[in-house]
């Protein structure tokens, strides 16, 4: 069921892989809501994905290969898409991570630093380089909405996450800092959601993550939340009956957050 | 302009004094969005407000006055909307709140206690009286939606907010805490919206109140969020929407909550 | 081994029933760091308990007996306070918690509100009756320390719990409004030890306690605090070391509250 | 006044500059309290400041040049310490931080990345590799306790922070999660505690610093905490009085971190 939301409403949509990524979710639904759309992602992930199936069923929304640690590439991105909605955005999904160590199973005690400082470049000050470029180009509309994805690792341990952890938690604040800043320049509101752990492509490159995505859902009071479900919260921070809300981390987990034990987990325990 | 985002559910709503109220504003957006709704508050307030004019604007939605710390009226409530809607409701808003503290003038440090206890009763273990009522007559649909208002003095310390900041962080509590319930049972869900300081006729009441919205106002990037704009709020979370948000605190104040401080204060501080 | 770091203070002690209770390990401590103190508890708990044996390896504390929602017995305590030490105190500790909801069994769904009003205002609202009366008469010195016993339940959701998560969330509120009055007024400071689950006398009217306890082991790094632990930590806070520290909920927990999960709990789930 | 708190515990303190430092007054307090200590830092910084001067103060600490960001001068400075020492040390201070972003007056929207990871490796990644080398040559015994100096722009915005304020809450994810780590493998503990803004040499360089300072002050119910105040708070951190605290990010601010508002700063602002 659509609404008719986002009517009128353009938007770029970075990290769209295959039709399990939440990015290639939000991306249907925010057509769906009456948005229109581009599409971003590295190069290398747009050879391994399948986005031109997705660009057709988002009216052939343009694709713009754009690796995020690339100041000519998000400059070139930003360039096209004012060219092609002949202005600015009034939306940004940025679902964007990825880990070295992680990939090369390389334990957090372990970690390369190299390694660690890439995957802090592609995954959180990625969102830094795209908001400085946008800002520059004046590419965001008054009371744009910008959302990052993150995960509930950025507050508390969870050992497999590596160091992927650290880099949501500087992701949430970079959204913080800079949602200060273009909150007062123009405002343009950014938030970040922290969303349960969830069966994507990417997702299930960290260890052990069958396990985090059970343990979650028996912790979480409505079970996890779906890649659909997050699209679904994505078109509302969106929209405009969110413009107030601004530098948040927004869970949207089905309750585990702030659930200290649920009773299935003391079952579990006590069988 | 509305979506039917609201289309065929039905709700009740708390707290509408007068058309400077959150209540009464969230009404009137609900029934735009194509909810219906019961008004309710309690009978004092019905008549020192003008609650029958906010019911022609909703299609004549019953009121049924509700002491909300009298176990009968909070019955005869819920017998009623059952009877009137043929089943359960959607969506709940609870704005509630007043403090005796706050209203004689007694400080904090020297606050009664019979006036405390009276405060909380309404202001807070109400949530829990209208949840448990509801509980019992299953007087909310799956996957309802309970939304009640808050202030971040729940977490910080303002002063002059006095008991009423204890109440809030109770409030929060009995949200968290039976919102874990209501989810496990029934997939209810339970939030709080952390307001803005609002130019609300019970606002109005708190001493240095103004100063309050203007410090408030000028730390925020965004700037203060109206009652219209936590209208629209409410209603993005009584959609679909926003399924998986349970249990949660939700800042809706133009960014105060994440900022230290404002280059506004500082130069307002510096001169 | 002992270190004179509360030389020349002076303390009340409320809460020690026997030699399980937080609050009898923190008097002991205090005794053996160089502090003079009363112990005080309710007349019936004094009745239960051996708290004359305290009194005895404390110098023979001077015990009195007060009923906390009695404002009576707690003026009477002040002034024989200041009457036996020649003045005001240096430190107070609150380790006070009864929720007669928990005691009975009823689900926190179905709870009493009498018997919630009774809880809140034996577990949280004793606090600020205890302040408002040290306040008044000018019981507790210049940069004084209060400490009260908290549990995480005030901030996630332990179904178990019951109503005494909102008790303790009401607690950590108005240690935090209070601190920032008295701390304003006279710098005295107040916090909250948010502590492991311990296996108190108290604590074992919880039910499923166990099944909490070895929880919260297994999920934290350091294993659960104990209760002679949580003594050495109330030290500190009373202690000159940390006089800047206020208005805060301090987790002593071995590092409960920050991780999401530990592998001891993944291996539990996955086996 | 001594309490022989750290008697036969051996430490390493990073970041002395001079004695304005924090890491300054951390080490002649850690000395004072009968411990023994190793001082390091920069072989720039060490260069600048007087550093020498502390170690005769120090009983004659050896003194270990070492650039963080340089895993053979850490690998030298664990080398050294245990051949010092005879084995392992029980705490460490680490009080480091800089952004180049800051010193050259870049605002946060223009930051230069390499700059930025230059910054993050110096304030942040930095405490992960000397955790990383300490935990490979087994340099921390058990139940050692690791202090790291952060600022509660971590978790809101200041302005003016720039991107110290990501590198903070970069620190402070790394301190939990390494925290995590090391407690499980060895009972060591791993805090943060977030200062008040402190008028060292290296906090003098950020722009609009003493406004921060008073408004910091103005917000605190106890005043802003001083240096001599924030050793002592380490050292009772370093302390067996403390050994269930972990992987917490502890404010010791005089109240600034839960005060919304104070009665002060509302007088300024309605003047």
């Amino acid at each position: 069921m659509a609404y008719n939301l986002l009517k009128g409403k353009k938007g770029i949509i970075f990290g769209a892989l295959d039709d399990r990524s939440i990015a290639w979710k939000t991306a249907l639904k925010c057509v769906e809501e009456g948005a229109e759309i581009i599409l971003t992602n590295a190069p290398v992930a747009l050879r391994m994905g399948t986005i031109d199936q997705l660009s057709k069923e988002c009216n052939n929304a343009p694709v713009i290969p754009a690796d995020v640690t690339s100041q000519a590439d998000i400059d070139n991105l930003f360039d096209k898409a004012i060219e092609h909605f002949g202005g600015g955005v009034d939306f940004i999904l940025h679902s964007i991570g990825m880990s070295i160590n992680v990939r090369k199973g390389i334990h957090y005690t372990e970690n390369n630093y190299d390694y660690m400082h890439k995957g802090f470049d592609i995954s959180a000050i990625s969102l830094h380089r795209i908001l400085q470029t946008a800002m520059k180009k004046d590419a965001i509309n008054e009371w744009g909405s910008v959302v990052a994805l993150s995960y509930i690792a950025g507050q508390r341990v969870f050992p497999d996450y590596n160091d992927m952890a650290d880099a949501k938690a500087l992701l949430e604040s970079i959204a913080r800092n800079f949602g200060y800043q273009y909150g007062v320049k123009k405002h343009v509101r950014i938030n970040t959601i922290s969303q349960s752990p969830t069966r994507t492509t990417a997702g299930s490159g960290v260890k052990g993550f069958d396990g985090f995505v059970d343990y979650a859902d028996k912790m979480s009071p409505l079970g996890n939340a779906t890649a659909d479900e997050c699209a679904n919260y994505a078109v509302s921070l969106f929209s405009d009956l969110t413009k107030m809300v601004t530098m948040q981390n927004l869970f949207h987990d089905g309750g585990f957050s702030f659930t200290g034990v649920s009773q299935r987990i003391i079952d579990d325990m006590t069988e």
